[in-house]
């Protein structure tokens, strides 16, 4: 049995929630592993305030270098959450020769290359498995058993509460704004939803994913991202009349010259695996040439499912001699600006004959084809309303055709592409 | 960049499977992994034939030695199938010191004691996440990232022939023995399709599996096994009518004082994560009390999937100093030779007054409460067909009340337990 010293950086919700599993599971896992567990100390804010978690006075502290600078710790657990001081801190922990596990999606995808050069500096560990879907092993699954696959493609949803409220909005007919109060008020969205509702915390992960799935750094700043803060009860209605389920999709794929890396609303087929994750369930779907079809499902958040993919990691790190580092491609392709889909088109237009003629005519003149269209007349406002999915078509020729109808004739009230 | 010698133990679909990935991305994996991977001898039955796999004459041989035997092989692949000579040959090459990567369920489930022990003793790895599951990382995953938690229930889709078969009953309303043959004829169950259809392929998987994730030994024959051979066509469409989907499950539960296993027929709720995986796919959910509910969903055989998971642990194999070991409870815990279910009973009746009475007293006087009730009369003979759905009870009282039943009045057709 060796004992192995840990330092953990924050004890709030995850913090909390991985003290309780080691104490509670600590024996069962070194049984397992051979490791035991010792948390030495755990940075703290306010000795005062560390959330009943029954953590012994000796082991709180307020001073970073309690933790950094002890040559005993040996594994550094980050939980602050954002980019700074997390990731300083990591780094230097790094630098110290400490590995690092961390489930900080923000700070590694912002500062992913210092961490992994500083890694590879010092021979320290980085490890992550709970950065990306919580207790979901993609992470460890991308690295090593799916190790020997071209991955073509990745799509997931891995933002709990975005698929909530998509969920429930689907459910019940409600607008937006009243689940997202609703989430707020149950504590499942937060007071300021924007990290999540605008896409941001899943373009996080999905340059995490991506950059380890295709071995090429996918940069946050590079990846498209739209939210869902522009989704009504009509695009989800018409979407499932035409067969289809919204979600909040991170897609990643290699076309070989570029990678495609995009967060948005998208219609799913009914039937496609991804379609049934309903509620704060997280999955991941992917394709690779070898193993073809695969979806990984389960809790994307809560303490207990992020401790149970912290401390899988703190037990990687503490039994490999030599610490795996993802591969970075030497040639690195660029983020695609441009892409191919499908796309759901929800115009209101003068209910008169001849605009559905100039809406057709505007998409064969980018040499867009439709594969369905469904017009509903007298819709508030005595205007039609006109659905429009099309087949594959590039982003940018769909974009001039929604820039070039005339709003006065036919307002396109959401475009929303369709995946799978 | 290391080189990794390999040797093949048998060059059919899986062993040329594993070589076309290693000929095609053998060069982009050791890229990623720094494990150079070169077979230097094949083991085939006849060097005139193997398949058309370009494979050097020099690499093939008919003598197991030039593998086993050979200083220079660091890793030993099995691909021969079935119980022996396979099981002989993976503990020979452990005891010289190699370590063993294989995807054969029955050889590893039946002699899965001696090669742990050869394992230890020699410091050789034993690696085998394509034996459940083919490409899905189950076994990984159960060992690694998932390792902190204790593992309540397992319940997988791990047989693909079945779960075609019974996919194709249920779309077409179709019988057993029609959907086989077809089967049969498209090359998706072998000519004696035993080993599937009576559920050993999957209790030699759940044994593995069960093992792992409760780290407790649960050998394949004290698992409780029934195949598909006995379900009918009425069976699947009365569970429709109720909300359930019919598959093949194999289930594990830990108990504490006892581990669950069995390898049934079970209806699922139409809205559980398993009951659309549909046809050839293979899936495993689990509950863990700190990731709570997971399910992994992929390909579970075939030629590139199956060779994706065994290069994935070839370089496992070869990137380990230490190799990792299943831990097993010092003091197992029987397999419960009872459990706790819902059931779905199916009888054929006399349509006259008395018999429901009858059935339901009889259920009664074993504690058993009903939960749902059909019946259907003027079904072909002039009978009626009752069906009853239980509360959970013990099976031992269920199967009582079956026995106790009298054929005459009301003949039992079917019994099919329900979960999820």
């Amino acid at each position: 049995m060796k004992e192995v010293v840990l330092g953990l950086l924050g004890l709030g919700n995850i913090g909390g929630g991985v003290w309780d599993l080691i104490r509670e599971f600590g024996e069962e896992t070194a049984l397992r592993t051979g490791y035991s567990l010792r948390v030495k100390k755990a940075l703290v804010l306010d000795k005062k305030i560390h959330g009943g978690k029954e953590v012994p006075e000796e082991v709180l502290t307020t001073d970073k270098a309690d933790i950094l600078e002890d040559p005993e710790i040996q594994i550094v657990c980050e939980f602050l959450g954002g980019e700074q001081p997390a990731a300083s801190m990591m780094l230097r922990a790094l630098e110290n020769g400490k590995s690092v596990v961390t489930a900080n999606k923000m700070a590694l995808s912002l500062h992913f290359d210092e961490l992994r050069a500083m890694a590879g500096k010092t021979g320290a560990g980085l490890y992550y498995e709970a950065s990306v879907g919580g207790a979901i092993p993609i992470i460890t699954s991308i690295q090593s058993p799916l190790i020997a696959n071209h991955v073509e493609q990745i799509m997931g949803i891995v933002n709990g509460t975005t698929n909530y409220i998509l969920t429930r909005m689907a459910a019940e007919g409600a607008d937006y704004g009243t689940i997202l109060k609703d989430a707020q008020r149950l504590g499942l969205a937060e007071p300021n939803p924007a990290a999540d509702v605008e896409g941001m915390d899943a373009a996080y992960k999905l340059s995490i994913l991506g950059s380890l799935a295709f071995h090429n750094r996918v940069y946050v700043e590079n990846i498209y991202r739209e939210g869902i803060t522009k989704i009504s009860p009509e695009d989800i209605a018409f979407g499932r009349e035409m067969g289809y389920v919204l979600k909040l999709l991170a897609i990643g794929k290699d076309n070989g010259d570029s990678i495609e890396a995009r967060v948005h609303p998208a219609f799913l087929p009914a039937d496609h695996p991804l379609a049934r994750v309903d509620g704060s369930l997280n999955a991941v779907y992917l394709y690779g040439h070898s193993f073809k079809d695969m979806m990984l499902e389960g809790r994307g958040a809560g303490d207990a499912p992020t401790a149970s993919a912290i401390v899988g990691d703190i037990i990687q790190a503490a039994s490999h001699e030599v610490h795996p580092m993802p591969y970075l491609r030497q040639n690195p392709v660029p983020v695609a600006d441009d892409w191919q889909s499908k796309y759901f088109i929800r115009m209101a237009a003068k209910d008169a004959p001849g605009v559905l003629a100039e809406v057709m005519g505007l998409l064969a003149g980018e040499g867009i084809s439709v594969s369905a269209m469904m017009q509903k007349h007298a819709v508030p406002g005595g205007k039609a309303m006109i659905i429009v999915i099309t087949h594959t078509a590039p982003e940018s020729a769909v974009q001039r055709v929604v820039k070039a109808l005339n709003p006065e004739i036919c307002q396109v009230e959401n475009v929303i592409r369709v995946e799978g």
